[in-house]
Formats: structure tokens, C-alpha cells, sequence
């Protein structure tokens, strides 16, 4: 996809990202909005640009948005040492879905993490998306692992 | 476990972490040893130690090094945007395992991801390890994403 851009998102692609999240059946049957959402979403995009190990990346197609993703450093003991990275909230909006926008953007990110010397990429899947699984195994990834979760509240 | 202590991992304790690594059957198939290890783990510990958002632990019975694991937080705007804690490389000396450090551990990390106002504790384990999958699963965790990993090297 040699028209699209990625770049770092902006506080003003917020709700571009927010309407993302909402736009998808997993997420919105998972964690229903909640009035106090807006501040808390903010705050966490402060968080994420204010660290150098965290970055929210937006993708644009003729200049319109079209995707975004997360993707963060980790620096770990285990597997020799190396940092990792790790790719987070990964979205197409539903109208781009199919067109190769979340190949690009994984293929930009594998590239960020090669650039930083990471050893390993690693992501997380919601298992009722046995689509995205499917991509990610197309673009290379493993499932080797199961990602447990506690809910706190 | 009432006399089981858990603090913060010092230089000091990283070759007791390396030894629990190499203990692994698991992990040793998957990441043999190689002679830059040691280097890149020192400044690994050290990059968990710099950042708040970041801490290596370990637990200690009657003074003896017995477990360790790592508690990351990780903002995000997903799930509503609250923090999420990330635990990592949880292990137990393998003489201490099946004795309550690895559940003590867990509950220990639980509660200071409660105490970060965190809504969401994950981790990931090898689907190589069906006891670790029963424990996690035992202490209430979900197994409910798939982990997909890509080495880059």
C-alpha cells in the first residue's frame, strides 16, 4: 500500500481511535462505555505519548483515517535479555477492512521493532476473532502462547 | 504463606533470575544460552529498574531465594483506558514448586495492580506448560486471547 501514511497519532485523532474501538462487536460486548471513559482515554493517550517505550500510531489513506495501533517497548530479562515489543489495539475502520491497511501497518511496526533491536514481537488476540488469528499467521506470527486475563474491576 | 517475603530484585539477585531461566526445560529449548547473555540481561535489569512502570521481584523463604517475576503497567487507551499490569517470567525454584510461592507471588502482584487503580492483570504462558495454564487458571485468570509471538532474530 504505497499510498498510506503512518504517523503518531495526535490528541485530535482521539476519537478517530475511540469510534474504532466502539465500531467493533468484541470490544463493545467486552467493556460497554461508561460515562467516565473520555477522561480516562485522555489521560491514557497522555501516558502513551509521554513515554518513549509506548507510541499510538495512526494510518492514513488519502489524507482520510483508516487504522491504528499500539505498539510498545518492554525491557525483560527473559529471552536473553532483549527488549520486546508489543503491538496493542490493532484497528481498521470496518470500510478499509480486507484491503491490506493491517498487513502494512503490522509490516511498519515488525519494522519499528527491528530498528530498536528487539528480539520478539508479540501481540494478543481475543480468541472469538478467528480472523485476526488467521491474518497473523499469514504475516508470520505463532501462536504459541494463552493470554490469561483478571478482570480488577 | 505467612513467612514468605516478596521485594524488589537488586543486581544482586539477577543470577538467581538466570538460574530459574536456565532451570526451564521450556525455555532452554526455546532460547539456549549464548555467550552476549549476560551483558544484555545486566542492562536489561537495569532498563526494569530506571522505569517506575517497571519492577523485577523476588520472594524469599527463611532467607533462600525461592521465586521471581516480573509486574509491568501499561497505558492504554483500549478497555476504557485504564492502566492494565502486565505480570511476566513468573518461576519457582523448581525444589519450591507445588508449595504455594508461585499462588502467594500471583496474589502479591494482584494487589499491587489493584493498588495502581489497574483494571485488567494478563499474562502469557507457553502453551508448553498445561500445570502453569490449571494454576493461572485456578487463581482466577481467563484464558481467553491467544498470544501470537514473532522473533526478529
Amino acid at each position: 500500500m504505497n499510498n498510506l501514511t503512518i504517523r503518531e497519532a495526535c490528541e485530535a485523532d482521539l476519537g478517530f481511535i475511540i469510534g474504532l474501538i466502539a465500531s467493533d462487536p468484541v470490544a463493545d460486548q467486552r467493556d460497554p462505555p461508561l460515562d467516565d471513559d473520555a477522561d480516562q482515554q485522555l489521560a491514557g493517550f497522555r501516558a502513551i505519548a509521554g513515554d518513549p517505550n509506548h507510541a499510538l500510531y495512526v494510518a492514513e489513506l488519502a489524507g482520510e483515517l483508516v487504522g491504528s495501533f499500539q505498539l510498545s517497548f518492554m525491557p525483560v530479562i527473559a529471552r536473553r535479555g532483549a527488549w520486546r515489543a508489543v503491538i496493542e489495539s490493532v484497528r481498521v475502520a470496518p470500510e478499509h477492512q480486507g484491503n491490506g491497511v493491517g498487513a502494512a501497518m503490522m509490516r511498519w511496526a515488525i519494522e519499528r521493532a527491528q530498528e530498536r533491536g528487539c528480539a520478539l514481537v508479540q501481540l494478543m488476540s481475543d480468541r472469538n476473532r478467528p480472523d485476526a488469528h488467521r491474518f497473523y499467521e499469514r504475516l508470520g506470527f505463532t501462536p504459541s502462547h494463552t493470554c490469561f486475563k483478571l478482570r480488577l474491576r
